[in-house]
């Protein structure tokens, strides 16, 4: 097999870029270790900065996108009884986009259907080989061995794909910051508690009332590493949440019975470059932030619009400038992103090893950032996303 | 002896309350420790806020910082050899005034001398009684054993002296952070290096150059706490802070002789809550911020100010409400402080125990201030100081 850029992973990153490319007259081949059906029943984040829904408007996937997600002109911050709201709208002129990661994969799948792409699935023993001279790539499909020579490769395998790994140590370097608590997350069908998200830094530790549709609510608290879901029953997690939240909120929470529920870890994580001869890395096989910057996809769509906008450099203008600045564009917006996460989950969460001493720094950053304009300005800036 | 308000400690804050005190017809007696000589041979901060000049003219004191201070409309941060700069007139409209502390003492002394205001000097065995009923303070003063009756006692005795340790540990709650380094200043007879401040984060360690006036200048290196002043040759000094700034900046330093040479250690404290009984507790006798922010001197101003209003009120319109909220938003300004005190320091130090990570966060803190307007607004308005 040959095709123009192999891409590993079929997740929306993937997905995404094959879309793009193949409006752009690109041909791709994607690589996906799982059934379609299990990347579609993944949960994941539900938050879309602006420079990701245009990526989809621009791919032509954003019809339902459009119609059925929600924008939100502002978010709210609570500690203990206390709740203030920054106003995305008056401080940025810009918004979020609620709607869900499955949506987005759901409607990327559908349109690379229809237009045929070739997107593989149950997809193993992938190597990358020859990176930089003729790179090509090997797998496992149906039980045959398969070799798909490439121009370039996407690497958009997430956190434990082998695209990062084909980066030789010499010239990899990691940074990474593991947080000593998770996320326990539930899913319920259940109306939201706020039409806004409700972040809230309590004495028992961070919770956020999330959501997905008019439906379908979206909750997560702070949780032991240690703790596993099945300790937790609907009732306790429930309880739990009340207790995190003010108390206002907590009396008009709508609670039901779980439809998932899981613990995840929360870690920030940089590799660097992001390029190596023939492979780009995307999205999480080169970066993780964690959850509380609603960052998640969002960090992959700079990539795939520096990505996108180097290969259609390189094929159609015949200049290359767009992918060998491709490292740098990209790592620059991530780190700016990374910060912003990991100053979200500093400020919202209790920290085992926090002094008394830094718990009033973090209540003196809430209370800061309650009475001040530009702290306000810096938060919504980052939440609605830096330019790319 | 007998007076309205005791006063304890003969340093800025406490001279700067009596001066305005006696303004309003209000008798206080002043207690210091040390000599005259000593208090105005000590060598600390000269970065004063508006809060704090506006005090100064309030009390009739200003006319020769107004005509000697130097006005700062901005000052500039570097890393490794890049350099950018805070715009604090585009950013507040405001600014700061360079004015040496020791020259504030040195006018405050005069103006209280020229009133025959009472202050005494070489106090020992200093002890607060009765703080909740009938209070009064006893001392020694020329071998003699004295008794001052009072209505208020303002303990403005620094961290060390017995105001802080009056309030019973029962009532008292302190917070504290010791920073894992110090500060190594020299004062020489050198003109400045730049007519603004340049807070320098390196790979080396944080690095400072400041000023008094035309030709004394202030140097710092971030330097062990083991090490000792007598470690540092004047060589060693200015060659390491060299290698600390940018290079455009070290080749026009114009180094001298050292004529102070101290190591300062770094150190976040506060205490609450900074009123008990009829005592009321001033500047470093209750909190202490590490000196990043420029913040010694100013965080005492808005205690003075919410002091004097108290005092004001309770004695010229029999309303006890300014004192009663004393501690409370003495405090809230307070916390601020220390907040943007502690921000600068973990922004522009070096410590023992940062990752790669952490030293990768700081360096996208700098790289987003360097480019964010919001973010420069913030260290803006926090530097020139955060209203009353």
């Amino acid at each position: 097999m040959r095709t123009q850029v192999a891409i590993i992973g079929g997740g929306p990153s993937g997905l995404l870029l094959s879309q793009l490319l193949h409006k752009a007259g690109i041909d791709t081949v994607v690589l996906e270790r799982q059934t379609r059906e299990y990347v579609l029943g993944r949960i994941r984040a539900g938050v879309l900065e602006t420079g990701f829904v245009n990526l989809m408007r621009e791919a032509g996937v954003a019809e339902r996108m459009d119609k059925e997600g929600f924008i939100h002109d502002g978010t709210l911050i609570a500690y203990d009884n206390e709740q203030f709201r920054i106003d995305f709208a008056k401080h940025t002129g810009n918004h979020v986009v609620v709607y869900g990661q499955t949506e987005v994969t759901r409607d990327l799948y559908n349109a690379r259907e229809k237009m045929g792409g070739a997107v593989l699935h149950g997809v193993a023993d992938v190597e990358l080989h020859d990176l930089t001279a003729k790179p090509y790539v090997t797998f496992t499909h149906n039980g045959q061995s398969q070799r798909l020579d490439c121009d370039f490769i996407a690497g958009c395998d997430g956190f434990h794909g082998p695209s990062r790994q084909a980066i030789p140590l010499s010239v990899r370097r990691e940074y990474e910051k593991v947080y000593p608590f998770g996320w326990l997350g539930v899913l319920s069908e259940t109306p939201p508690v706020d039409h806004e998200l409700i972040y809230s830094n309590s004495a028992r530790g961070f919770a956020l009332c999330s959501m997905r549709n008019a439906n379908l609510s979206r909750y997560y608290v702070q949780c032991s590493l240690s703790d596993s879901p099945d300790d937790w029953s609907d009732q306790a997690f429930w309880d739990e949440l009340k207790r995190r939240i003010p108390e206002e909120a907590a009396e008009r929470l709508v609670t039901g019975p779980s439809i998932e529920k899981s613990i995840a870890p929360l870690r920030s994580f940089v590799t660097e470059p992001m390029r190596y001869g023939a492979l780009f890395l995307c999205g999480d096989a080169a970066h993780i932030v964690p959850p509380t910057g609603a960052k998640g996809l969002n960090t992959a769509a700079s990539d795939i619009h520096y990505l996108y906008t180097g290969l259609r450099q390189h094929y159609l203008d015949k200049d290359s400038n767009g992918l060998d600045v491709y490292s740098q564009k990209a790592l620059a917006r991530i780190w700016k992103a990374e910060r912003f996460s990991w100053w979200m989950t500093n400020l919202l969460h209790r920290f085992p090893d926090q002094s008394e001493f830094d718990i009033k720094m973090q209540r003196a950053d809430l209370e800061f950032l309650r009475e001040n304009d530009a702290a306000q300005t810096v938060l919504a800036e980052n939440y609605v996303g830096l330019p790319f």
